[in-house]
């Protein structure tokens, strides 16, 4: 099997980058090497940590823009993320207008309807408003 | 639902700040997103993470300023605190005298009773007085 | 109730400094804040962390000076230690001969029979003598 | 016995490199001090901890070059790795192109396989493609 | 009891040094304070951390040297180490040629012979050769 | 003289963002406090340094985001630049494709035409493209 | 010559706190050591470096809090400032509203009025409003 | 003028990578926008620094890789260097045999006939071997 | 010569600590090696910096302990400072009282009277009173 | 002309290291790419930083072992040092007593001796004695 058989964005000649709305269309999956036998004959356990600094989108109610760090930590089941569909997933969030709180918790969701992963993390370490910080993080573990 | 309907303190045109007591009537609380079915469909678990490093009281017994940051660790349940009425209410025990231990046990319970959240920790970084510094935590966990 | 009503060093006009011995007679308590039910409402637990970068004592065999920080967790039960006269007993050990052991052995058994708290640690970062710093710790649980 | 009796690469006139494909067979190993008891007369227990900051391959799509800190930790049980073969073995990478999952689950599997150590975990520290590190992970313990 | 009655080498005039041979005679000890009631009333726990930056041994199959922090942590029961004469015996392995795992194994197994502690963990930071640094650990806990 | 007194974008309750197009317009400029003898009765010499990290753009041919933090120091003569119109200024280059080099360029001489400082630096400290930061830097001195 | 004869503040029993107004009669004076042979019979030269990280002010336009770190180099003459009235006096802007660069123009005024030193530099490291930090900086030098 | 209208590798749909020696002829340049007097108005003066972290060599004698970081400080005059061509041209050394300070002297020189730049410095941060890490430096001024 | 032919302190049996007055007496020197032609034969410049992080004295209007980090660079002509002899020098304003600044010129003019040194630089570190550190430091220069 | 046609150490099966005595013997040069027309067509200038960090020598009065790293900073002219053959040499201080001062004065001359260079500057940053650690340099520039 060819695991980036399907991949569309991943060394394609012209990227399509999309500003005005969360696209959860954009985001890629690919097979989970650690899930076939002859990758991973000793059958050893996988994990995967992603740090995302370029996070940017609006303030719903006042427009001026929010900046933060996505972080996201997972134990993949039979897909993972392809992470420039990633990139490009996270980069639509920019004139869109939503509270710190709700981002964290659509970019999970997005992530677990794609991936249904054996868990998750995400932590959105967004930069002080008024001199205080906000951190939300959202958390899913398969049942 | 719109989020943020009953909100007074963000984007409001002149803000108002007292700095003789402190008043939890300052604070507000909007509904947590991670408690609504259609932004939350997988049922994530989402927790909240504020660092504020500008806090300060008067200290009872000298009338001496005191200078803090105040960090704050919580899961929601059905509230979140609006951050800028947060950081309003932290101003208003400005002009105030109170030990170090009150104040950390008057903010957590303060936020306990407005959100009534699934578990919160208060932490206060207090800057040192005669070389020590003083860092009083409180914590809740819903019964 | 007054929580530092019978408080002696804190704001006292001329302090007086001793650096013979260690002297656990100049500790002094008041009564914790988060044990009355009129300061703590919501019934919420509270800790303490002290950090004391200024301890100085003498080396019992060579008579050379050593040099620490003390750093004290705890949760307290119904007493708090007033952090001047922590200081001043800290300083009690300036002029004193006593192996890095023992002095934290005995602060740590001062602390206990002041406080009888729920629970502390106190730990010595002593600065290296001969390339080869020694950190002695000591812990009590209340039975 | 002579722990270091068939070391091949250790101290040897002139090292052969390779650099086209990963190549398992350059791993060498010696026997665990741990393991015999006039070394280990108490019978104390023991692990490793090693990193590895210049592991370079190829992307297996764009052909560009991909760089991370290869970080392995474990508990050895009859055999350990010799570190100069190790280096070998990472170098062998170089211009191989291969997915940042499969290079870790691949490196965990060849070493399970060497040494069937008591557990084992690989950790490699990607750089940043289009400004997100991914930082893959790999874990194994002796059933 | 005087804790330091019996110790040979701390303010002793004129301090042997020895470099070739790992010497564990070197190593002295003293009564634990913490294990005398008078020193310790309330029968808090005792624990140490010790940090020696300045270890240096040879490589046995290349002669070359090779350096390392070696940390100690330990729960002492009726004995302590005695600092100076620890560093004396670390001093001792300046011109002995042995592997990294076995110095730390040999470091742990001395130190319990000495000791029998209620448990005691030693790392050796060794600095990179090659490249690529390798720290063993060695745990022992009384049975 | 009212130092504020013609400020448009300080304190207003509703403040417009524009992200089109690099616009000078938005910059607004108050008197040097330092340039008044009332106020400066010593003939002190004032400089300034601000630092903006949250700066975005476009690349002009690939269509994708650009990051960077802009630093800017100066000696003002007659004008300084209020600093909420600055940030208003640096986020309409929000969707605007331009090289890294020319917005520094630009930002330097629309900062010149408004101020005629005595002298000014603006550093343009862009985050890594293909793994090589660029940063471009602009200098300008009153002849 | 007693160097600290006419100081009010250090030591002082009941220190007075006045928060509504900058009030430059706060600053005290002492002789300074460095200016008299018998203190320093190889005329060496010195110089001060003062870190004053807590002080705050207002806005004058929006009314919120501003804080900043106050860093002071001086080579004084023939008067040092007292550091305790140092502190008051910058205490003394707490209610006050100002601009930063006003603030820093104000303080390095007073000092060069009360010291007249051979040279000095006041800095102020605000912190950021609006994600941007404006630092200003004033320099003075004896003609 | 359009100013990248000759650059040839920045968006182009497949880069071509070469491995095998280092190829001046990658290195694309494009016009200096400090030097146009449209783009530039006040004149004001235009410098650049550049970081490329993950540059690699052979070692011409042992054969084993060695790993740097290039940094480049310039004040261009006609021309800028396009920053994908430099990755190129860096990339272009990953098979080529050649020693520390040769690499540098090579880059320097390649880049000042490229751009005969108003001055240059090209500074290698190679990791270290045997220990001791080796970083050369080249600077040249024009004439 | 011998150059360490006259030295007291290095290597002495039994050290004699006092603690009550600065005492210049403590200091003791030895011939600068890099002033001998036979140790020197291409007459290289020799400079000297030493850090004594364990510098502490009373404040002389309150009793309270002051704590500094004494910094010394210097460029010796005919001698150096026995650094042993230094730290008891040092050592000897252990229950001195004395204002910050006049430490500082005090050490800095013992040292000149002591070494006559080429050029020399005295720094003291002192930790924060009320918020604050002063930091005096002290300069000479041969004639 | 082959740049490394002389080196005996760098690729030699079987290093030969001693540990006794100061040996400059042991130093190897090589021609300086810099000086020749064909690698160096621009005339650039070459500089080189080495930093030596496993640095150890013994006390000439006490026996005891001192650790420093070593920080070379140099403009070459015909000839560089050989950095494998650098690492034996300083190897060859392990079992030498003698002052930092004369060890740091001696490297500086050897090198001087070996190289010719244009300028040079040797730092040793030993580690701290009694806990002041002595750093000497010593600085040489072509007459
Ligand atoms: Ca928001
Ligand atoms: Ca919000
Ligand atoms: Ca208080
Ligand atoms: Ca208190
Ligand atoms: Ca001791
Ligand atoms: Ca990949
Ligand atoms: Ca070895
Ligand atoms: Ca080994
Ligand atoms: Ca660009
Ligand atoms: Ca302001
Ligand atoms: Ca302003
Ligand atoms: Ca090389
Ligand atoms: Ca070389
Ligand atoms: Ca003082
Ligand atoms: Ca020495
Ligand atoms: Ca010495």
């Amino acid at each position: 099997m060819e695991l980036h058989a399907n991949l569309q964005s991943l060394g394609n000649k012209k990227t399509q980058y999309r500003y005005d709305e969360p696209d959860a269309s954009l985001l890629e999956r690919f097979p989970n090497p650690f899930a076939h036998a002859n990758i991973n004959p000793n059958g050893v356990t996988g994990t995967l940590n992603m740090v995302c600094p370029e996070f940017t989108s609006l303030c719903p109610v006042t427009g001026q823009p929010d900046f933060a760090t996505i972080v996201i930590d997972m134990q993949p089941d039979q897909w993972c993320v392809e992470s420039k569909s990633l990139k490009l997933y996270l980069g639509s969030f920019r004139m869109h207008g939503e509270f710190h709180e709700s981002c964290i918790c659509r970019i999970c969701n997005d992530l677990v309807t794609l991936l249904q992963p054996k868990w998750i993390k995400v932590e959105g370490r967004f930069t002080a408003r008024g001199g205080i910080p906000l951190w939300p993080s959202a958390e899913y573990r398969q049942p």
